[in-house]
């Protein structure tokens, strides 16, 4: 990002558009979606995918099952179209079977969508992608599939191509190792094929004057530059890597993590080891003690960010993120910091099992250069 | 910018959203105004404003005087208002007479809000805001007055509370000399108090999250940190050197760019000496001339990046900035990449007289230390 500032309309900078554009497909497993980023959060593309591909009052499909699911939920009411929740408890994932069910029962095919959140960032649960598809498909439903991929791609396994996804949604400072400043969405052949005929009033997230410039290079409002180019550097590190080996990364380096937290005795929020992030570790605290204790020591003795309990979740957990630029000794550090804290908040670990646990798994699994 | 990431939710983390929404304001002569900051081009809060302060469908009163008060009246339209457009020649400022006579004619004060570009990137002109501000006031209209200042504010006086702006609109990559990626939007008084009445749909520039998270130092999304403490800088820099200062320095640089131009035997776009803008010369190529082939030249050859005609200016006119972080000699360089570009495109101008005219100028002038 260091760099001098450029003209965004000069006839360089579409080799910059190209480059982050051709290359942003493959790290969500595609070879058909159409890329876009804007300057604006992750979260604001939830609304870009609604606006620019279910019309008006359409009705949307949507499991509850943490904060981050809840919020695509209320966007999607903000923005004037209803939605059919199917709550469940905070810790399990989207339940296929139930949705199944619901678009059985919708013999008019009035549901337009349905709403994911693939890494429930709240939770540390991942959800079955590939398990909702299937009971799309098997309901014979049209139903488009929208999944908030915030803290799953560009780290967990993503395959949109083959999970039928048609709008999956990031931002720049996870799974891309950025600052935070980028919205990115990749939208699928039929979504594209739609664009024209949506009517919702749109402007700065219409997707069509995006389309239409960025197929010349450009963009139809200033770019953020600077975020460009590290965009653009970041895809050539994870392409360096390769997304198989940075989804074994993660898996490795989380697997650690639940090791350790296991050490002490402590459990995951997530119900099953069937649906555990391997890039975010919710850690229930016992009955009686408070997560924010933990949380608010990690910061100001240790200089550890950790994340909190969401919403029916604050004081219940703390949350360990392993995505991105991340390797075992940086998380040897944020174990110890954890147990640190955790024993300054007066609850009882025994002292260094947690990272024990954590670095003989990394030593046994390694692979030696 | 050059820091490492953070976590947006710490206690340490107000203390920046403080600094800089509590310096937002001095900037735009305001002690009165409410300053939001987005992830977003500048453009996108000519959205913002509108959406957050104008009911669905309400009518809107805009004159057109460049490709950018162009774009704001579409973007209006996109977002299913109703605009009256006055029209009137590209070079021209807003026409005050003809928009209290428009406010007069509505005797049922059905225009919701004036929307004015105060600098018109395109022609470089600058539009008399007090003006227009006292034209409503004869008409005793209670119309939303709407200010596009992506070009203007933090370079030229802009004085919020005595012109009774309600949204004053910018963006980061302009008068505060940061990269691009930041939107910002100051509102009145009035445009807050009515903030929860708004109907209009919106999720991702709604006020209202933004309104209550920025009162506890946080924002609603993860914000673009990086971008956030370029913007504080900034605004270091500002009130160390002062705006009045900031506006003297800007009209200075400026009136020597001028004198290049009519030095060199050309005009200004803008059609009065009146209307010239302090941050931005657009100016007319002889008839049979192509600015493009300039505009190409100092690109290709020169390293220069000077602005093109826009829409019916195209290739007619080439722009020169003048704002931010310029000084005399780096506007020395820029008027010698002019003349060389406008010589070998066959454009006869007498060598060196336009940077003779203009470092005359600056001589006389300067500040001597």
């Amino acid at each position: 990002m260091y760099r001098a500032q450029e003209d965004h309309r000069s006839a360089s900078f579409p080799a910059l558009t190209r480059s982050v554009l051709d290359r942003l497909p493959a790290i969500v497993g595609s070879t058909t979606a159409t890329p876009f980023v804007f300057a604006s959060s992750g979260s604001a593309m939830w609304e870009t995918a609604l606006i620019n591909s279910v019309q008006p009052g359409g009705l949307l499909l949507a499991p509850r099952y943490g904060q981050f699911s809840h919020l695509f939920i209320t966007t999607a009411e903000k923005l004037g179209y209803r939605v059919q929740v199917l709550d469940v408890p905070w810790g399990e994932g989207a339940p296929a079977d139930a949705i199944e069910a619901a678009l059985r029962g919708d013999h008019a095919h009035e549901i337009q969508g349905v709403l994911l959140v693939h890494n429930e960032t709240a939770t540390g649960v991942t959800t079955d992608v590939g398990a909702v598809r299937a009971a799309i498909d098997r309901a014979s439903h049209p139903a488009l599939l929208f999944v908030d991929g915030v803290s799953s791609i560009a780290s967990l396994d993503f395959q949109m191509d083959a999970w039928g996804v048609d709008c999956a949604i990031t931002g720049s400072q996870k799974g891309f190792m950025m600052p935070a400043g980028l919205g990115i969405l990749y939208c699928s052949g039929r979504v594209m094929a739609g664009l024209d005929g949506i009517t919702m009033p749109r402007a700065y997230f219409d997707l069509r004057p995006m389309r239409d410039t960025n197929a010349q290079g450009y963009y139809p409002a200033t770019p953020p530059t600077t975020l460009l180019w590290a965009l653009d550097e970041a895809l050539t590190m994870l392409h360096e890597e390769g997304m198989s080996r940075v989804v074994a990364r993660h898996h490795r380096l989380a697997e650690g993590v639940r090791r350790a937290v296991h050490a002490w005795g402590l459990r995951l929020c997530a119900a099953h080891p069937s649906l555990y992030s391997d890039t975010v570790s919710a850690v229930l605290v016992p009955d009686g003690a408070d997560a924010r204790t933990v949380i608010d020591i990690a910061a100001r003795q240790w200089n550890l960010a950790l994340g909190s309990g969401l919403a029916q979740l604050a004081g219940k957990v703390f949350r360990i993120g392993h995505m991105g630029d991340v390797n075992e000794l940086m998380l040897a550090g944020a174990l110890s910091g954890v147990e640190l804290s955790l024993l300054d908040a007066g609850i009882d670990v025994p002292v260094g099992a947690g990272v024990a646990a954590a670095t003989t798994y990394w030593r046994e699994t390694a692979v030696r250069t």
